[in-house]
């Protein structure tokens, strides 16, 4: 855990005091339909009307939240902790998975498919207490820099959903992540960046087990999934975790269609968002082919359910927080 | 879900105008070590000082928060469900447990050990959506009384560990519910009774599948456990479900002693506190041979490690609120 004594969003005070919520959002339909849900949902006598401890907000991370390019994260920090081990690991050198990653041969890994990401995780993220895989991960997020854009991954966060969470907060909601992403790996920093608190995170997780030695308890990491927040499971992680069902739900690929049905078919108005990766100049296109984060079931279910569909190249006037303004996860020590 | 817009547990503000923030606690060790713990985690500049978002109290509802004698009021809950039912199940005049069930032979039915309690709870707590179970709970809750008290269960929390939650609380503690119970029994009502909402309770659960029909999605309750939220799974399911680990916890059987000692074997200063059963007169005298809420293990740890014992005969000045006071579940109406 990261030693917040509050949660600070990149979101400043100041587009409030100039009246628009949402500065980093193009006037036009998805901003037209976030305004009219919220003001919906929160008006007194509205026939939409929800009571603020029933606002239940869901976001999708990887893709919705911050760049999932040119591959999620986390996979990024499985690559770097297995060559990090590979000293103590000689026979890793043989054996696949490992021996593309230390080969840097992406396609021996694709090769692999799930299976093989799966054994990187275990091999990477089991093993140690939960004290001493957070600050790993911290650690990792402190010096570890993105290919493309050259920043800390906590600062390729999108600027227009920071606004967005900031604001529906500011209208009484309570807004969680709900991803396909380790559970763990997220909330060291989650409430810096996002203004999110570890208990309002829900993601995929391994098993632990408790121990004490020495007047000492510890929680260690077991190498086997515990949960599978993607897809179907995101709707059952979110009744497990949170015990409301969502009334706004959003995402950007395939692992997040359920999610969308749970907020969006209860019978009252509920607001599903789809961010679509449409620019190639300020981030990344992609949509159907992709290996990470594939819209396409997805796609098709927006037309089907009137989903919203954000374009990010229409819609953003900006993609990440200027450097100035952005603080990466390092900015704090641990405690 | 109950339909609240705020919370509003039985404590009145008028305590803290008087300014003692647990009226109904005796002076004497145990409310002298909650105020002095609270002060040294809250106190700026103290060497145990602690920023609010990581003051973590975790607290044991059956035997901690409520009453839990004479049985669970889940297995209370399961077999009125058992006789609703039975018109269903003509089968079940035959087949224990539920012919023990229908038979009230209590003996019959401890004989069937937890093997049969869990074979009660699937046949009880499975085959319906999470709305519909919801509100057989709810329903279940307006119109049942404790066999002794004549009062609704959910009047029968204690009023000074009421008064604990909302003292925590207002000195910037999140407060969470973590319970060997049933997730899905206790969020209806916990945000009502004891300002707790739903994502800050962790409990046992069944496993729920996705469905989606007639352009509506649930959750189906399988006859599946998912979690055991006992004994070393307490830890567990605080990492899974909180993601810090909590600086004070409360309990008061066995089934608690690796959730206090979670809290207070790490390193830093913790506060464990044990509700001793003692007060047969006023409620229940029970510790080492009680069926329900066995108090042996912990009992002997609670001297080695220095937890809080609270005599509820000895520290309390009253056990449950007032009837004037109190609300049963049933005064707010389902959404």
């Amino acid at each position: 855990m990261l030693a917040s004594t509050a949660a600070v969003p990149f979101v400043a005070g100041s587009a409030w005091a100039q009246g628009d919520p949402l500065p980093s959002w193009n006037d036009g339909p998805p901003k037209q339909a976030i305004l009219s849900f919220v003001s919906a949902v929160t008006r007194e006598g509205s026939p939409d009307f929800v009571p603020a401890p029933e606002r239940i907000a869901t976001f999708d991370n990887d893709g919705t939240l911050w760049c999932e390019q040119p591959m999620y994260v986390q996979l990024a920090f499985a690559l770097d902790r297995v060559k990090a081990l590979s000293n103590q690991h000689p026979e890793w050198k043989e054996k696949q998975p490992f021996k593309a990653v230390l080969e840097n041969d992406m396609a021996a890994l694709a090769q692999g498919g799930e299976k093989g990401l799966l054994d990187l995780v275990v091999a990477t993220h089991a093993g140690m207490s939960t004290a001493d895989f957070e600050k790993i991960c911290v650690d990792w997020l402190e010096t570890a820099r993105h290919p493309k854009f050259k920043r800390p991954y906590t600062e390729l966060v999108y600027q227009p959903m920071l606004e967005l969470l900031a604001y529906v907060r500011n209208n009484g909601f309570k807004t969680f992540i709900v991803s396909g992403g380790g559970i763990e790996f997220m909330r060291p920093w989650t409430e810096q960046i996002y203004g999110i608190p570890p208990e309002q995170v829900v993601g995929s997780s391994i098993k632990t087990e408790f121990k004490t030695a020495d007047g000492r308890a510890e929680l260690i990491r077991l190498p086997a999934i515990n949960f599978i927040d993607d897809g179907a499971g995101k709707p059952v992680g979110i009744n497990e975790h949170i015990g409301q069902r969502p009334i706004a739900a959003f995402g950007n690929s395939d692992g997040d269609l359920q999610m969308l049905q749970w907020a969006t078919m209860s019978g009252n108005r509920g607001l599903g968002l789809i961010v679509h990766h449409t620019d190639g100049a300020r981030e990344y296109a992609y949509d159907r082919q992709s290996h990470f984060g594939r819209l396409d079931k997805a796609f098709e279910a927006a037309k089907q359910y009137n989903w919203t569909l954000v374009s990010m190249k229409d819609d953003w006037k900006e993609i990440f927080p200027s450097s100035a303004s952005s603080q990466g996860v390092g900015s704090r020590s641990l405690r």
